[in-house]
């Protein structure tokens, strides 16, 4: 019945059950347990989408959007079974607007395939989470990481979403084809769906804000003799006004990691990673005003990565953190933190979650997007060993509670699986049931990404 | 039995019926017929404001919530009568926090007010809709403006709120007292409420990002031959990504109207008024590109404003613009047209708007913050005149319907009562639907700034 349904939409061939299924999911060197869908369906275009919505809405199937499945925190893992809508194969570059500085995606299209495409225009689309993640999947999780400091998050580089909800209707969050650059047209529907996670709908395209490729780049790694001088060094940066492009901490235990997976040999103490983007004159007057602040917190010369080359080991290896914490103790799984604060408390929460660490003997490299106040500890435990899950498991809520006294947040940008407990306390009972009553009225029957 | 149910609530001194409510309202310079409410009251707390909502709420008595009443777009007209909350009671800083970049503040505080309070900390709020709006205010109608070019709308600047709902309950979007720079943390409440015009709640706390306040600010105007001229020169300047702080296109009608108001004595012709904000090498290097691409199409030499007080006389005629229009025909009333469309259409919809604007014999001076893609016609008109207002009516539908076919929004920052049918054009049916279950989701006997 419902299998030939799927099967009518889109074609025999794009409906996986069984064995098939195995490939497409998921990272399994998470500690997140994967829970495979029953069916896998591979539509072309968005009206299949939503005819396979409907079947779905009809038959009480949940239903699991996917992108490209890089995610850290479980958001694609199909935990009450159903129906996963892989969309790799609506993966066109649309509508590309030049001289309005926008694009139109499809979901299969992935950051670096958008950024390939655009490499002749002089535009680039900047935000970057490390995985080469598809820009939808981006656009649901609302992604950061390594140049929000600079280009603001998915949040802030969304204009557009075509969005297919639970019952199969169409919606176009500012209007079908609209690329303005503000709108005061109704409500903001399309920051609702950002970061929405694939629970209130299915992004079927995403118009993007695009960039300039600044003029000149730079990009420079400094050590420090404490984790207190390089965050220090962080909110000064910020506060000087400097619009520094990245600033990356990474803390000795993390260097150690990156230095022997990624062969490098960074001295191994606390450590910035920092780009800079501008014009030549501009990237001068930059570095300066760095310089003099590093060095006043008793940081190293620069070490200058100045060449395309050069400069792309560095980020590559600043992205392989995961791999290269997950190499520290093979056979072990990874689980990433994401606690984000005010700036001016981050030297605090970071000075005494290292001392935690270390306390408690769990292996968590930090690495961090300082400049936004949020940092990972990438924790690497042996899921086998129920004493070392719970020295984790309590390690983990004190980070959270932690962050939450420093009127932070425990989920800077990955969402997911792990924290709905904490969210209530977060925001506040009230709060949580305004959220409630968003699902409800999207996904009455509670089929989109449910669990999330 | 209503009345002394809200004195009870509020004390008997702000609960105010009949004569004194006429002072409260309205530019009655707009074409929007000013209704006003039956009662206003003036809360000092948001127990109380929670406490009023409820009593509203059991008598299904509609709620217009009312910061300084500057908005253009009828936004405070209570069309509906019943209560009107005038929040400038509640007008105190909370919560400075120098070293995050960041203040909460209640409804009562104005944009200037704000600004005063900042001025020994090197911080300051630069959204600047030109009137001296309540920042809350400003926050309920997604404000933008002049500045918006290099720092965004509201809609980049509120990282929480406090929200008042239909029924008094209290909810603080990201959480109360939270402020970190980046969160996932569910969804994205507090930019479903930014923009949307007291319809879903009212806003009793807003906490903004700041701004170190720039090491040198240069202001200049420069003359163009021809309307196409300016705006090439905007879409150029902004396409070379100088990171220009204002760039505001004024048409030959209105820089005539500002000498006559403002007692200026620029050329007349179509206008740029722009402003820089860098270090002082960083302008250097910003002007002087500047400079090249308004000199390659035709424009004059810059007229510099360099100290603060001639800059800030600039700027006042700039937000003086209203009145100048209206002073154009004394005794006629005022409409703002708000379309925006992408940059690259602006100069061919401008061209054509001024076209439209001589056939049709209608008085519409042009200022546009076009570095956005955005820009307004000051129409004035005598409203007893019939066939004059069917000729605005007219040509405001052309314009609107220009905006749309060119991918824009008939509404890029003011919003408000005289767009709605445009809206359903330009979102969709299936979007304007989504709107509706929010709006009845969270109001669902319809009190909140009904008609809006």
């Amino acid at each position: 019945g419902v299998l030939s349904e799927l099967r009518s939409i889109c074609g025999e061939d794009n409906v996986s059950v069984g064995e098939a299924i195995r490939e497409q999911h998921g990272r399994d060197e998470s500690v997140h347990r994967c829970c495979p869908p029953d069916v896998v369906v591979f539509p072309h275009c968005v009206e299949e989408v939503s005819a396979l919505a409907k079947v779905c809405h009809k038959h009480r199937l949940p239903i699991v959007p996917f992108g490209t499945g890089t995610g850290l925190e479980g958001g694609v893992s199909a935990v009450k079974g159903g129906v996963c809508l892989s969309l790799r194969k609506m993966d066109q570059v649309l509508d590309l607007h030049q001289e309005d500085f926008d694009v139109t995606v499809e979901p299969g299209v992935t950051r670096k395939a958008l950024n390939a495409y655009l490499r002749d225009t002089g535009l680039w689309f900047p935000v970057d989470p490390g995985a080469d993640a598809s820009l939808c999947g981006m656009a649901a999780t609302s992604a950061s990481g390594t140049n929000a400091v600079r280009y603001g998050t998915m949040k802030e580089n969304v204009l557009n979403l075509e969005v297919v909800l639970a019952d199969g209707t169409i919606i176009h969050t500012a209007g079908k084809g609209r690329h303005p650059r503000k709108t005061s047209a109704g409500f903001n529907l399309t920051n609702l769906f950002v970061g929405s996670e694939g629970t209130l709908g299915i992004l079927t395209k995403t118009t993007l804000r695009l960039y300039g490729i600044p003029e000149a780049i730079m990009s420079a790694v400094c050590s420090f003799p404490t984790v207190q001088a390089a965050v220090d060094s962080t909110v000064q940066i910020l506060q000087s006004g400097v619009p520094i492009a990245r600033i990356e901490f990474l803390d000795d235990v993390m260097i150690d990691a990156c230095n022997k997976f990624s062969s490098l040999s960074y001295p191994v103490t606390p450590t910035l990673f920092l780009e800079f983007h501008g014009s030549e004159r501009s990237l001068q007057e930059q570095v300066k005003t760095t310089e003099d602040i590093t060095q006043s917190n008793g940081g190293s010369d620069f070490q200058w990565a100045l060449d395309t080359e050069t400069r792309n080991l560095l980020w590559k290896a600043r992205h392989d953190a995961w791999y290269a914490a997950l190499a520290l103790r093979p056979g072990c799984k990874a689980y990433a933190t994401d606690v984000c604060v005010p700036l001016s408390r981050l030297p605090q929460i970071i000075v005494e979650t290292k001392q935690d660490l270390i306390e408690n003997r769990v292996t968590g490299p930090i690495a961090g997007h300082v400049g936004d106040g949020n940092f990972h500890c990438l924790i690497v435990l042996d899921p086998s060993d129920p004493e070392e899950v719970q020295r984790v498991h309590l390690f983990t809520e004190r980070l959270a509670r932690r962050a939450l006294t420093m009127a932070g947040t425990c989920t800077g940008e990955h969402g997911g699986l792990g924290k709905r407990a904490l969210l209530c306390e977060e925001v506040g009972h009230t709060t949580m049931q305004v959220m409630y009553s968003l699902k409800q009225m999207l996904d009455p029957k509670s089929l989109m990404n449910p669990g999330k």
